[in-house]
């Protein structure tokens, strides 16, 4: 098979999965708009029984989410706040955009996050609220509880990563010590109807876990949160103001974050309107129309990059060799988010580091052709949204004096596939649902 | 779904994969005589036109083969020689079993090749020769060349795989310092009829790669061999005899080894009787018989075993979340060798680490039940075959107080699973076609 046609191929499937997932696609293509009726997700709401209808989020994707919002809704709406990270707004007409810090919050995000909040304060009962949450959601709305800094907030991240805490735990602290997590931001939006539209960036979808769940129950107490702080020993660590927070909430001083129950989420629907499986299906569909026998793998694949490649690539010889699990022509499709442990000091990324191990294991063997790539269009550090590998990259690159396993030693899949010409570029996508791999056997 | 039904079902199909991969059912079903016909893979042999035949092998399943045969050809069968691993004979009529050692090979086993080589050097053009293979054949017939000792070669092989070599250029070597291996054996039985049974205990099948291919062709050379020793600059490490042995081969005053188009295998026949795809294709035959939708992922998997355990999972979750790539009931089936890499200092082999890395990532989900072990019925250093993993296994853990990330992180998987009843024992079985994973999704 040519290799060039599949790599034609993988391209146009990997862009049926961006586009799927693409913010102003999503919330267009899970939001209807008919006469006064607005469905999403098979609910229907009558917008002219609502007196104002509002909008807020927080998110790399909101002001792309915003901007279809605006298009959908127009006159309709009122006015609007969202947060999104430095160089993503976008130009809007009735909502405002914030510029702000990420991975870390910043003075601009807690700004902004204050304008949000004052905006839903004002909502009524009679009022619809929509709220934009993607990735980045959670450092991109920063609003401490009553008496912690933002620095203190931050110190408490840093030392649960350091101390090996699992991210369920710093999850439950995170939420116990915001004004606007773990379902508060519905708590003041309440008893406006809140419709929250949700890209997902995390494996599995758990929509508690999305940018902290500002507008999902929350299951854990503050109990848990001091049973987290003695289990790993760290009272020393966690700054005073945070502990004495924690312990004002545990006597019943603070409210706790709002249950499943609690009559705050009567009126609140979450809806995921972009996920990595709903990138995966579109993926087969485009695979399925260009005559793959399209297959998904899974999108909750995780593990160490390196060794879920070997798993991919046993699954593509498999096929060559016994037409298990499917018969090739076949475009297994996978997503989710691996992890890469650092050893080397090169540039990559999981995607790119992905196809590096897997060209190593499919040397020589012609007929395959594998594509990863983020789908926010940035792998790691790099200017590269993934890479391509096939059964030839590794003579390509014995050509060039490369030695592909230094290489993957070294973490260096960046510098490996640049001096091949096989990085795969997307530039920025404004969306993000982590990776995709697109494996073509034919 | 009752999980002592999935635990059984998973009994259920394991034993069926292992049926189709035991010694004597691999033959029997492999080789039919109707008559004077021998039928294998399709070939016909009409028996009564040979004068004698013979039976010789190598492996720790080669008694159980011998048997078979015995039981097939009864008084058609002349005499045989077979060397097998300490405490693998069995009672045999017309075949004598030599017992040798293994992994490191020993006097008894250079014995036993000896006996073998002489009988093949007394066989004719019109005598028919069934060579069974299988593993542990390596070590199990061992015959430096010339000048060369066992002990000598046993360092060379140690010395390459200090080094870093791949197991290919290990291979490499072994097959030219040897009087039997990489297709020498079909050489010195050259030109009666030669018939290969070969049970695979090698991810692929590579039939070169099976006990060092004693009766197929090899496309190394001396030269390979003298590269390969100045590529890793072990000249200093490796004997004297075996340096001076392989410059005699480059300068060609030894025969290479025989090479794809020579006539020594014109009248040579490999058949694949056991291989691990055999066993899961059986297993999902099984699993399909029991109601469930039987895939087989890949027979080809490698990789590090607690990451290779979270694709498997990760696989497992979106059938229950998305019915993909099948829908539930569903049985996945996979197999291949994948690797251990050891941190610390407890008990276990590669299938209860899987199982132990799997319960890990599928805590508390139900409805999920893994058996994955080793088709010899020994895994690792240990008396178990593997071990089941489901949703309850860490909670089951916890109450006994034992925490699995530590069992883990410890390589403890035996103790852990010991602790809980829940490994799986089956005895030796004989034969061995590497791991075998069951994973139901219910």
């Amino acid at each position: 098979m040519d290799l060039k046609k599949l790599r034609e191929d993988a391209r146009l499937i990997f862009k049926s999965a961006l586009d799927a997932v693409d913010p102003i696609n999503s919330v267009k293509s899970h939001l209807k708009l008919r006469g006064n009726t607005i469905t999403v997700n098979r609910k229907k709401f009558d917008i002219s029984k609502f007196k104002r209808t509002y909008v807020v989020g927080m998110g790399k994707a909101s002001a792309a989410m915003a901007q279809a919002l605006e298009e959908l809704l127009g006159e309709r709406l009122e006015y609007g706040v969202v947060n999104v990270k430095y160089g993503h707004s976008l130009p809007l007409k009735r909502i405002k955009v914030n510029e702000a810090g990420h991975p870390l919050p910043d003075e601009p995000g807690l700004n902004g996050a204050r304008e949000i909040i004052e905006l839903l304060r004002g909502t009524k009962e009679n009022d619809l609220v929509f709220c934009l949450i993607s990735g980045g959601g959670s450092a991109l709305l920063p609003c401490p509880a009553n008496g912690i800094t933002l620095e203190e907030k931050k110190n408490v991240t840093k030392t649960l990563l350091e101390c090996g805490a699992t991210i369920h735990e710093i999850n439950t602290i995170r939420k116990h010590i915001s004004c606007v997590k773990g379902g508060r931001l519905a708590r003041i939006a309440h008893p406006s109807t809140l419709i929250s539209l949700i890209l997902s960036d995390v494996v599995g979808d758990d929509l508690d876990i999305i940018a902290s769940g500002p507008t999902v129950a929350d299951n854990s107490t503050f109990f848990d949160c001091l049973r987290i702080i003695n289990k790993y020993q760290i009272q020393d660590r966690i700054p005073a103001s945070v502990v004495e927070f924690l312990e004002r909430g545990l006597r019943g001083e603070v409210e706790e974050t709002p249950k499943p129950k609690d009559p705050v989420f009567r009126r609140t629907h979450n809806v995921v309107i972009g996920s990595n499986i709903l990138a995966l299906k579109a993926a087969k569909k485009k695979a399925i129309e260009l005559g793959y026998r399209g297959t998904i793998l899974s999108s909750l694949i995780e593990g160490e990059t390196k060794e879920v490649a070997k798993v991919h690539t046993g699954i593509a010889k498999e096929i060559l060799k016994t037409g298990n699990p499917v018969r090739k022509p076949a475009c297994i499709i996978s997503g989710g988010e691996t992890t890469v442990t650092i050893r080397g000091s090169g540039l990559g990324g999981r995607n790119q580091e992905f196809c590096l191990s897997a060209a190593i294991e499919i040397d020589g063997i012609e007929d395959i052709l594998i594509l990863s790539a983020g789908t926010d269009g940035t792998d790691g550090p790099t200017d590269a949204a993934g890479a391509f590998a096939d059964g030839t990259t590794l003579k390509r690159a014995r050509e060039l004096g490369l030695d592909a396993e230094t290489f993957l030693r070294e973490n260096n899949s960046y510098n490996f596939f640049k001096q091949l010409g096989d990085l795969f570029f997307t530039g920025p996508t404004l969306t993000n649902v982590m990776d995709i791999r697109v494996m073509l056997v034919s």
